[in-house]
């Protein structure tokens, strides 16, 4: 039996209280990551999205977006870095970004496919002592959510790392082979804490 | 040698009076349903195009279009489904449709990439006793096509079951493996009824 | 180990005067190739970008274009052939082009997937003893380029054969299998001449 089912988390419609806080194996002090999700939302055109927000008291430590204009983007503590990519829609995407604070590299990949690679915020580390959050953009300390930003769709398969992983791990990520488990984040035995209306179904991957 | 070689349907321009009619395997009473075809077709912008069409006397019993905006979408007798998926252009789209009555549950694939599910018209049936077409969609039985609907572009290995099939075999039938053939409609097999100006090639896979 | 690094060439701005070079293996007197190269590139909107340009004393003998439009083209001295496809961007596409003289069947692949068959200069031939630049469209026999219409981005990867390959290894290619050298550019041993701003560097396929 080669299929494997696990949880999904579905957003079923615009609010500005609905989220689920990830609770991390450890502590989210990086100097490199790959964070990974599988993901389908039909929110489109003028439409921001937030696909993932760590947040500690004062700052936005790691936030992934959709924006405005449909390309993606993330935000380390001040301004972000940006990928021109196919629009997100209903069928799912596997999408995974990496960044790495010695050389500043930073890449985003849709189901396997690597983007061409930008130099951000080198030198950087992301603190611990924050939360993390899908579904909601906290604009301060878990809290001041806005619906015209929040995720609507569905999302799974949220996996953390605190090294950037090989694009050949990635790629076998996407086809579904389990090679290595997330350390900071595994959604096989995650802890996740659910606030308003979000579902949790299990689907086949 | 791992090429395989099908034949395939041109519909070279828009017209009102070329189509296929697909000889099933079975009578169309249909609680669940599997569809898959691949195609291709440079129609875009504002334009509907007509992708599978099967109608008894007096409903469309299952259409699948291309809407006027880019989504695809399913017609099981009434209003439809619609999903915000990637354009259909040029390059092969390996498309699949599933659809069960017991949950109502509503996915496309295209090239293996499923999409989040939509619940749509549980218990409902697909009745038996109409005709199946490629390339018009009738506005009666058999009759008033419309060339601004026509399907212009290649379709080819238009298959269809009578039951859901797992995302994995789907994702096989992508690749080219033949693990299951058809058992309402089966390509390698089929008898085609061709009206107009349909050219049938054969090309590899 | 199944990762493998190759050169690459980023073109970080548009310029003028930036190109490159390739020195083929034989003459490009071809009745039929097959081109393939792997690219990214953030232009968009209303752009024209060259991918590749071949070009004797007075012809633009085989140019490959990213349209105004985001269809992919390409040119045998005169008129183009065109396909709709997926706009390029920041993800990294496996292009290929293949045309046969005999047929004058031409298609284009987008990550292994294949589009239609157009029929475009039956009969013709592309005579040897010119010119071959990444990055910049000769207007003349090495000059006269526009900055407008110059590339930007990452290209690597690229190979080309004096034949059409089989849809089954031109899909083997994509996934990084050395099935088999281009016998007309060979990226693995390829002599480049750069000018101007272009980086070389070594990435992981």
């Amino acid at each position: 039996n080669r299929s494997v089912t696990i949880k999904t988390l579905v957003f079923p419609s615009e609010t500005s209280d609905s989220y689920v806080e990830m609770v991390p194996l450890k502590p989210l002090q990086l100097k490199a990551f790959t964070l990974c999700m599988r993901l389908a939302t039909e929110l489109k055109g003028e439409r921001e999205v937030i696909l993932f927000a760590y947040r500690t008291g004062d700052y936005d430590e790691l936030n992934v977006w959709r924006e405005l204009d449909g390309r993606l983007s993330f935000y380390l503590s001040g301004d972000g870095v940006f990928f021109q990519v196919p629009e997100l829609g209903a069928l799912k995407t596997h999408l995974c970004v990496t960044w790495d604070s010695s050389s500043g590299a930073a890449t985003v990949f849709m189901d396997g496919r690597k983007s061409l690679t930008k130099i951000y915020k080198k030198g950087h580390t992301i603190r611990a002592g924050g939360k993390v959050l899908l579904g909601q953009d906290p604009d301060s300390y878990l809290g001041d959510y806005d619906a015209k930003q929040s995720f609507v769709g569905e999302v799974c398969d949220v996996n953390m790392w605190d090294s950037v992983l090989p694009d050949r791990t990635i790629k076998d990520l996407v086809s579904g082979k389990r090679v290595q488990r997330g350390n900071v984040f595994d959604w096989e035995t995650i802890q996740l804490k659910i606030s308003g209306t979000v579902e949790v179904i299990h689907r086949e991957l």
